[in-house]
């Protein structure tokens, strides 16, 4: 039986179920781990083998699931691969748990799917297992999709929030703020006279060229939720370091600055998802921002500050006007379900 | 902020999330890995290294979250062991995501993590990367958790649906349709004069010792949506064989068999999460069903029926008056939510 919208049949377990899998999932998705039809993939690590395996998972809520720039299964899969390369892993098999809403238009799993297949190839990883569940109309808001995955540590690489230590440089990859502000512009129905698209990329090539650069580099994420400055605030805690940033020299674009100020928010606490912010030895500094700019999700990116001993945990912030303020976490909620 | 209820602001990423994680999944979940706090977990492999890993997910939207003999986080991790286990694989560390409704009473929350944090304990896994988002009252039901999980194949094991062969005995390792029941009587205020407890449970412990009994093992599966039914046609198609089943030998207990009666289920359809069906060589049959009997999860194991060449695809079962019916795959929904 044909439906064009997604119904709790589609989660049973059956016939219905198994169509689905064929039809949507096998045909954008489609490996050869994927068709095992197995409770679980199985593969055969590298040889000479890993000695280490880099592990992580996220749920995506975004809504709207179509907005600027992506959509959710964009998101899902850029989101989870750049957790892995944010441990310095290569990212290698990504899973899919869905959660449908009875109802979604089977059209939307489908284009969501294709956008998952088209990111996984574009950061070089596949999806070997996943997982549909549907529920009732109201029990769930269209869509939800939680990838895990897993990649390969390479020998000698020791990246950790834990590791940064005074005297490094803070190398921010480009301008923040962009993936919450396209989200929240699509949801609001607010229109800018400038365009507004989401940032949401696959970090693991820059990662790869900024390891081959070969100076240390200590610590690496991704600030989505929170923004820049609750990133930091993790990393200033997890090192017991303070952290000192320049604002003059983190980017911001011209049109996020603007809407900032139109909706009262700071760039620095709206999400991002194609943005990293590294911490590396100060040998290490020209070498990886070089390799940083020849890359295209690093062309503008910047040293934005150093790392000291003065107050462990702090993360201080060198104002336009030459004051300095302490940046806390983000409290509260800004912008709710941007990713 | 201390708040009994969860707030949208638990899911903003910053200092509340990160007070929720402290308080409630480190408190409960607690190890080295989790406690790193990077964007993956990274982990050295045992040496010398495994040759295979295996990787899986499944979300669960089970409602209500708490039913009799679990809930949605027991059923979540058992889930997710039992994925890994069913290709022969030693479950080692999972990672989990939690979708939360805006309202969420805390207390529920901690029962439900204290719960994935025992039943992690019984499978010896670790939970070793999570995840938490909060959606607004409405937008979803209470709670969905997505869990997903990794495990190393031991050397020599080959386990898949699509290795069955003509000739194989079929053992299951208990009585079915305990676990759908359990949760449906509860969601629907249903009373019955007898215990009625879902069999959720983790079975690597038990395959393992089977793997140990000697003979090879071609194919297990939990039949857990669409039940031992659907379970059974799913393994015909991707060996490409015939499985005749007998229905005198299939163990059902009488509590289901008259809940089943009642509500007008076949509990051939009904969902299982603590059981496993298996596909030995002749040779095989009385060393593992020796060796599952023996454990507290297959103590009731019993052989079900035999693999022939005869209809590739399908399955039949002679009926306790001894004509021949063909069991298919679960058309429609019996049961919405169960897992």
């Amino acid at each position: 039986m044909f439906s064009d919208t997604i119904l709790l049949a589609h989660g049973s377990g059956g016939r219905m179920t198994h169509d689905l899998i064929g039809e949507v999932f096998h045909r954008h998705l489609g490996n050869s781990l994927l068709a095992a039809q197995d409770d679980a993939a199985v593969w055969v690590l590298s040889s000479p083998g890993p000695e280490r395996i880099a592990l992580t998972t996220d749920s995506y809520v975004v809504s709207p699931i179509f907005f600027p720039g992506g959509d959710i299964g964009r998101l899902a899969v850029c989101g989870t691969v750049n957790d892995l390369a944010m441990v310095g892993a290569t990212p290698l098999y990504l899973t899919a748990g869905f959660i449908l809403e009875e109802g979604l238009p089977r059209a939307d799993l489908e284009r969501v799917v294709a956008s998952m297949a088209a990111a996984g190839r574009q950061a070089g990883v596949k999806i070997v297992a996943g997982d549909t569940k549907v529920v009732e109309r109201g029990g769930a808001d269209l869509m939800f999709i939680t990838t895990a995955g897993v990649g390969e540590v390479p020998k000698g690489v020791c990246i950790s929030g834990a590791n940064v230590q005074p005297g490094d440089v803070a190398i921010l990859s480009g301008p923040v703020g962009v993936h919450g502000l396209a989200v929240m512009s699509r949801r609001e129905g607010l229109e800018f006279s400038f365009p507004l698209q989401s940032d949401c990329a696959p970090l693991n090539g820059l990662v790869s060229e900024m390891l081959k650069a070969g100076g240390p580099i200590h610590c690496l994420r991704d600030p989505t939720r929170g923004g820049l400055a609750t990133t930091l605030n993790e990393i200033a805690g997890q090192s017991r370091v303070e952290i000192e940033i320049d604002e003059v020299c983190i980017p911001v674009s011209e049109e996020v600055r603007a809407a900032c100020e139109m909706l009262g928010l700071d760039p620095l606490y709206v999400a991002n998802e194609g943005k990293l912010v590294a911490f590396v030895a100060p040998d290490a500094e020209r070498p990886v921002l070089e390799a940083m700019r020849r890359q295209r999700y690093g062309q503008q990116a910047a040293v934005i500050g150093r790392v000291t001993c003065a107050h462990p945990g702090r993360v201080v912030m060198k104002t336009l006007f030459g004051a300095h303020r302490i940046l806390d976490m983000l409290t509260g909620e800004q912008l709710p379900r941007i990713c």
